[in-house]
């Protein structure tokens, strides 16, 4: 039986991740760390599953008993506003947590980790396949993110290479859809929770940049082959994303004409901005044949919108479980299917 | 009165700073943090100074009371054996070890950090100047040290826009000179070793490959201008070095004329070995007016087989202090004048 440990899995793509991991059969155990940094109790509280235990710490710091036969490691804030804000915790959570978690993966044990698409920089190359070595300025206002992700990767590939250790390292590139947080930042959740609120759009610049925008089910969907369901052994770095490149401009139109009465008005773009942003899926399709994105960002934005309707609803908060920190047993009983 | 923190102050380049600040006569205290990882006792073991501290532990662990007005990180190996041989360790070292140092640096103190032209990777740009992102392959074997200096870079680039901490970073090019490790395994101290031992002379690759060899005494210089003797207030990125580009090669034969009988020969090239390597110095020159190297790489391979005779010679190993491990106040009185 396999023992389980996800950190940030109280998060946006950590918490649709655990959901995939409690269907398998072969898992006795699934334990979450998560401070609830950009995480939310909401996001697993439908779950009830007496395998699923929630620890609300730091994974730099948290106490676990034993060793897991696979780690999977999401504790980081994603969303430009939430890292720059604290970068030196964004660093901490994702190196210092990396090597945490490599001290307590069993023996033959798999080490997955979540890294992105802003480990190219501002990318000359389009699309930008693995093997690009990026363009990211360290000294620069997003390089907490980038450089932490950039240094994982980097530790993982070395535990790999000096001492064995199995690993699965994607990039993922943006991703979109239901349990992004209202006050997530990005561009879909904020143009989806202004429109709802009646209030303008606000694009970034001249929303000219483009994205590659991924569908939560699509992205998972990637993962759940990648990190079990197809005994891929490729240790990565391997590109999960949406190769479809849209500019940011084209999204806000979209959601503006759902909501007329909502203007689009243009904001300053923030410092280093990446001006485009698509994946090279050439290996991904030999990974993950037949693998490939389903659901086309209009889809996934009507989607994004009927979830966060229902989530901004006055009361839609008292589903929240009133217990705010505990340990683990007891926060795994008291998750109630909603 | 001023107390200042030296990680990794034992080592080649540290302890010749350490030299320096004890020339202040406004250090009220000097505290050497080295686990002799790569450092040496040998190296401060004639510095009589009652302001010197000296604690044995790892970086990450020390346990210091009070805060430090300036604190030198320089606690990481710096030759790829040492690092590619422990990759977690050096980020460790590196990452956690300025998390750490950012706890203990007082109010308005300052934070300086030994950062490194591998930040540059395989540049693509010659020579390269501080504003170059880089052409660093994270997933590579040499990533370890290269990615652990950047993220360094962006977490106290971020600390200085988001805290106001005050930085100053420095990217060094190939230092070489006294007090490198008779099996540091870079270029000079390889080839001077090899020499003074009658073996043969070994060249990685072709030796086509250049460096930029800053000795030790104009590198210091360097540092002690910009961290505190200029009273520079600009945070870096200031690379720092001779800009003399030498291939490897030229080195080599130039030791072999001193040593016919050792013959040159050819290794093969270590993973993602730089082709090549050189300062853009026009920003020293500005921050640090008049400032240049002053010993061609012939003169200080001279100094440096110079030095590395009488460390080599039979018995020159005794004059290490016979403590291993002890606590501050203790160490410092068994420092000795030699």
């Amino acid at each position: 039986m396999t023992r389980i440990l996800v950190a940030g899995g109280l998060g946006f793509i950590g918490s649709h991740l655990v959901e995939r991991l409690l269907r398998r059969e072969d898992v006795a155990e699934c334990v979450v760390v998560d401070n609830l940094w950009t995480g939310s109790w909401r996001n697993l509280a439908h779950v009830e599953d007496s395998r699923l235990q929630i620890l609300v710490e730091d994974v730099e710091r948290v106490c676990l008993a034993g060793k897991f036969d696979e780690i999977y490691h999401l504790a980081s804030p994603a969303s430009p506003p939430w890292y720059m804000a604290q970068p030196l915790r964004t660093i901490s959570a994702n190196v210092v947590g990396a090597l945490r978690l490599l001290d307590v993966l069993a023996p033959g044990g798999q080490m997955a980790y979540t890294s992105t698409s802003e480990v190219y920089g501002e990318p000359l190359v389009s699309p930008q396949p693995e093997s690009y070595r990026g363009f990211v300025d360290c000294t620069g206002p997003r390089a907490s993110y980038d450089e932490s992700k950039r240094c994982v990767e980097a530790m993982l590939f070395e535990a790999h290479r000096a001492q064995g250790v199995r690993i699965k390292v994607v990039r993922l590139f943006n991703v979109f859809g239901p349990r992004t947080r209202v006050d997530d930042g990005r561009a879909v959740s904020n143009f989806v929770t202004q429109a709802l609120r009646g209030r303008p759009i606000t694009v970034f610049g001249d929303g000219a940049q483009t994205r590659s925008w991924g569908y939560i089910d699509d992205i998972i969907k990637g993962l759940e082959r990648y990190f079990w369901a197809d005994g891929v052994d490729y240790p990565g770095p391997l590109n999960i994303g949406n190769d479809r490149e849209i500019p940011v401009l084209e999204v806000a139109e979209f959601i503006q004409r759902r909501f007329p009465k909502c203007p689009i008005v243009h904001l300053p773009a923030p410092p280093q901005d990446p001006t485009n942003r698509r994946p090279d899926l050439s290996l991904a399709n030999r990974v993950l044949p037949g693998w490939t994105s389903l659901v086309p960002y209009e889809e996934g934005v009507e989607r994004t919108i009927a979830w966060f309707r229902r989530e901004m609803r006055p009361g839609a908060a008292a589903k929240r479980p009133l217990v705010a920190n505990a340990s683990a047993k007891a926060i795994g009983q008291n998750l109630r299917l909603v």
